[in-house]
């Protein structure tokens, strides 16, 4: 069963077509689909840098410097924010190649964290999720899913919950993951 | 002259007193008054990390994996953004140590067409300049530091302009550039 933000449910699964996207990554079609929205000028979203402390930088003459040491940081915050229809928008996205669940692991406990402080402040949070074996991407709303992550004993989301609770993305050739389209029926 | 939000103009120059910040950069100073903000639920307001190509990575047994080549790349949009008050914030601070002018150079093309954008959709967006010789920053709104940036011959924000279109930013301890005070009564 998937739910459609319209209340409407059906019985089979929408399958993607479009196999020149196999192999994308949920980041590439993210980028691709955020790259498309700006052209578009129907909204302003980007995926933040990858957060690295930096440790040792070489300065040669005549070319670029050159980082020789650094490391990964820990993001403290979501990958993804941006501006649409005048309201701040912030998603975390995450794929598995798991065909029953996401372990809560997989989301660190900051990022529920800044979730929790932007929806205080009127944003529009969510978590995008790529089922990769199913090819299939849902939308769940960061309101619904905080509760579940900070109380079920169960430490993972279900492919079922993810089905019940959240919504499925369309995807079209321009933009992998439409996410607009349910964010426009959910809140505009 | 010193321009107010509320209109007030005054002819002497407010001085930082608190000795202890001296030496702290611009940065250090937003990431403070951004973390303050954060712990008084007053605002979520984020730096994103420096955005860099990584080109080469080593993954030891048993330690964190260590980036060994890595370049900086240029940033394409600003480096500030969040939500306050239900809307969505961005901005880009710079800091010069002359006494009489940023260069347009010191900006990217790409944060100015960053800017324009978010403008469209409904963003608050603005500068923060900072003049270290004076120890005075100044906020200096997106819309009418881009015409400026697009069509001014001199190629530099000259000191006196930016006083005359911006805003000196109060400082306190534990606010050190206390930006959201300017915001308050520009826009809410």
């Amino acid at each position: 069963m998937i739910k459609y933000p319209n209340g409407k449910t059906v019985n089979k699964t929408v399958k993607i077509n479009d196999t020149s996207r196999r192999g994308m990554t949920l980041e590439q079609d993210l980028n691709q689909s955020n790259s498309y929205y700006l052209e578009l000028n129907k909204a302003v979203i980007h995926k933040k840098p990858t957060p690295v402390q930096i440790v040792h930088v070489d300065y040669p003459k005549r070319t670029a410097a050159k980082i020789t040491e650094a490391y990964f940081k820990t993001p403290s915050t979501t990958d993804y924010n941006g501006v649409y229809k005048g309201k701040y928008l912030d998603f975390e996205a995450k794929e598995t190649s798991s065909k029953t669940s996401f372990p809560f692991a997989s989301i660190h406990p900051h990022q529920v964290k800044h979730l929790q402080d932007v929806l205080q402040h009127g944003a529009i949070g969510f978590f995008i999720f790529r089922f990769s074996v199913y090819d299939e991407v849902y939308l769940v709303e960061a309101s619904k899913l905080i509760p579940s992550y900070l109380n079920d004993k169960r430490r993972s989301f279900t492919y079922k919950w993810i089905q019940e609770e959240g919504y499925l993305i369309p995807s079209s050739y321009a933009i992998p993951v439409d996410y607009l389209t349910i964010i426009d029926k959910l809140y505009f």
